[in-house]
């Protein structure tokens, strides 16, 4: 039974304690937070305790720590967490600095502790059966990847202004699935982004909307395409073109009906966001999580997956602001 | 060049117009109906002469009659047609009466004249391609057939008064999908009929709604949905269930087009009536009339196929009107 | 806080065990079946005790009975917890006996206490959504209600023997949800029904393939097609013809990745069978039942209901047996 | 009735003379081809005259000429034919050179005449519906177009050496829809390029998938993505992210069957070619060529839109081999 210390309350730490404690294998026990109130509150939910960051790093009962603070936070307590001798998931982004991202993976490769970064959509049943096709070789070689990624909404300008902008804090889950996919990261990319869905957004130095398209060493090509707001829902759209085929993961619907009437053929909404479309995801993430830890396998995500991803994030930002294309050893 | 007389200036002989015309192995000779200004309409647009219906059969230089006049006249119309010397495609049904459409099959027995009954379905591309599959062994063997049929809208009551009732003017369609899917007769059906769409159409003594359920001397099952109403348009689908796997032949839409909002994601409706469904099937039907008839092959619906789907819905009037299940050889 | 005791550790049993712990209003206190090592080993899963039936029953401490034992116990079990003051949940169908059920229904109606029967489907979210659209008059007043429910493939014939027949053990929930769309029991039924999916199902007394056809006072009719081989999965599907449109209810697939290659455009089968479609369902199944117990409303299920679904599966085993329709009434 | 010249008689001229000779508006007087037994050919299937390029031109019963030959001939037939007083419909690209277009263009308006550009996709019901829905306002403003635009199979290197390349040969037909949808040319575009799926393409001087991204004055987003393989057929569709919602075309299927078995659920391929998706496109376009001929208004397509779809190729090939963005303003 895998003992864990989860350090982070808010709306994603609710998502793994959930998945923490409905795993027969782990255990949840103790939860922190900035602010105690929210511990508490999550600690008499789940069953736990609730104490301090430092308390939970140090206790020599805790096998693994789940980070899911703010993303300033995580090269610190990715850092202490490992150098208490403990297994770690760290949410994503790594960090917000590539520079100081780049620094923990050093110091967390000196301890020699296993972390993973928790890019959940790996996890995410449709997309894991698309990759296990285009592995299986049913597509034959892919050549051209798509990544349609919208979210509902946008969030706070308030939000925006700290979250590292969109490439960090959004497409970083894209950049992810690029590599997952194609199974390498790009030499080069280049991005076109605006603020067509709220100036405001732009004013706060962000955008909005954003197209990336990145080139591979062997000739192949992605694309994936960012918008804060789809007024229809989550769209979390997916498509490879291969020598032989394409494979493609379609948006999930809110349920199976579909109705007929004089206005056309309407079937429902595409669920409305993360907690809805992933949740299974960040179930299977877990599971996949303590299976490592357990059998001591390689981590499915690794620390490097999450600088990689946060470099491509750099170049892309980079691009968007010069308005031309950007190596990834560049930056 | 196959030299053709029309009998029949209404809306589908204006479609056998086109489908004659457009031919490359066919000429539109003559044309009559029953009111001449008709005739001379359709004669105009196509090129040809109004000529009254004895003259037309009478002519040597005609090699084919395409009868589509009222039903009452198709049984002496063949009669005569075939009497001399002519190749006949019929339009669907044969007849009102089972008992006159039987005699019709013997006198024109006797002129070995080839005859073919328009059941234009069976030359849709779709239901074709569901054919071919099931011949071949994709499904395995069949064991249940459900057809669902519904028109975008009922008749006027006064057409409803002559057209021999729900069974034999729309349901014919069905049974003869049926015969032509199943590749045999039920040896019994059963069938629930109502007036619920319109209750005049009750008082005129025909229903709008039925479910016909057939079984075959092999085990199989069939089911025929019917519905006069159908607020979005005309819904056309098949479906058999065989012991390896499910055909179906889905609705044609209006286009391609999709729309995602908030409330929900809307596909066009189905096309909206026979005329923009089924238009490329008179195309393939008239074709293979002129084939069998230049080749001297065997037509691809026989007037004993007419005759078997006109048994099935003089079976399933009485069914529906006796509540109890009917014997195909009794009626 | 409902403290509950499972009657039954079998397949259905461990569904509910799942369902009842894991709701935040109930807890599992014992659980009983007849052959104690199936309880011991539920008990042990979910920690809870292993007892005898008439020991649970007995338990002033336990407040609502959960009955998954086998039908042949149901009226005894449901009138003897109803007896000693509990609710009960009990699965279906009521009986193989209509009059023992009758029997059982004045029985515990005398008791006063609440019993819901298990009709899990009604709790399936897309099935609850094509009702509320109807109830909300989107497709105005049904008119043709059509339920496909195919099994992925036939149990042993041994279950079959003991199983009550096609209509009572599996159209059984068809018969429910057409009287949950519906909202009524039809005046009569003809059933059409054949074993040609197995011979020896045939010849063990019962049929493997099915079509029943209802028809309501109002004019309304339904018809339900049961099969039970599905080579592609748990095929369960269902609409409503209303005068303004149709509503369907699709099928559950395993995922959301669609493949287009030279075969064609290929997407996942539907989910294997009914622990993967409807587990969502048996949860808020189990949520419901909390939920009026705990506040003294109205059971969503009642016994009457599961009465009527075994009347209608009475008058189709007669109608399938006879060749004729049977009326509700008569049976 | 609009008599008209035909000059081409390769496989697109062979379209249009169908769409020529079916329409009730037009005659096909004449045809000429550089090959002279290509032009008796066609000729003698409709019913015209084969007759050399110069004579049709200075034909003045000819009212129309209908460019259908190799693109290094359109300038110098466009200017032929206005100077001679013809209403012209020629086929895309204008040109190779876009410095050739604009000269041919300055020519052209100086005799007044009308030129339409053959960009047949415009005429495409399913294209044309979302582009009626988009200007509706059904999904507010546009934000993000994506058009996915796959041929079958690449055509033979032979060819490719002669097309001026996938930008100019292939990508104008995108660029050209672009502009339809968005109602406006890009500012600049950037374009990634690769010859993967056929490295002799590469060694011939082009490239085979390709993506380019083309930004707006007003903030919005274009990415189109082209790949001269896609193994299961034509893929052409189109998406359009709006401020409330989402527009797509999708594929057209080959039919409407869908068949379930134990490897999923597989519908029809997309049609094959252009040939079979967009004859009615053409039928369409030709239409709307003679109405706008005989009512004397405004071209549907202008010549004017064929020089700026013919600039964006010029800067994506220029993007492409300089490996930065391009501005239109600067080609």
């Amino acid at each position: 039974m895998l003992k864990v210390g989860l350090l982070g309350a808010g709306r994603i730490g609710w998502v793994h304690a959930k998945a923490i404690t409905a795993h027969g294998g782990s255990t949840l026990v103790a939860v922190s937070d900035f602010i105690p109130e929210s511990a508490q509150k999550l600690a008499a939910e789940y069953g736990c305790e609730a104490r301090s960051t430092d308390d939970i790093i140090a206790d020599p009962a805790i096998d693994a720590i789940l980070i899911a603070t703010s993303t300033d936070t995580h090269s610190d307590l990715m850092e202490k967490a490992t150098a208490a001798g403990k297994a770690v998931l760290c949410e994503k982004p790594v960090d917000l600095s590539l520079e100081r991202a780049r620094a923990c993976q050093r110091v967390v490769a000196e301890t020699g502790q296993p972390v993973m970064i928790g890019f959940n959509r790996r996890f995410d049943p449709s997309f894991g059966a698309l990759k296990a096709a285009l592995d299986a070789g049913e597509i034959g070689k892919a050549e051209l990847l798509s990544i349609t990624s919208f979210d509902p909404a946008p969030p706070p300008v308030a939000y925006v202004k700290v979250s590292g902008g969109l490439f960090r804090d959004m497409m970083i889950h894209d950049f992810d699935m690029s590599q997952f996919i194609m199974g390498a990261t790009p030499v080069s990319l280049t991005a076109a982004a605006t603020s067509i869905v709220d100036p405001a957004i732009g004013e706060a130095g962000d955008v909005d909307t954003a197209v990336v398209t990145m080139t591979y060493a062997d000739g192949r090509i992605a694309v994936i395409k960012n918008s804060r707001r789809a007024a229809y829902g989550y769209d979390q759209r997916l498509e490879v073109l291969g020598a032989e085929g394409l494979l493609q993961a379609q948006n999930m619907l809110e349920n199976l009906v579909v109705k007929s009437t004089k206005q056309g053929v309407t079937g429902a909404k595409p669920t409305f966001f993360f907690l809805e479309r992933y949740m299974p995801a960040y179930t299977a993430e877990w599971d996949s999580f303590v299976t490592a830890v357990t059998k001591g396998t390689a981590m499915p995500v690794t620390l490097q997956d999450g600088v990689n991803a946060l470099a491509m994030a750099e170049a892309a930002t980079l691009s968007a602001k010069e308005g031309k294309p950007v190596r990834i050893e560049d930056v």
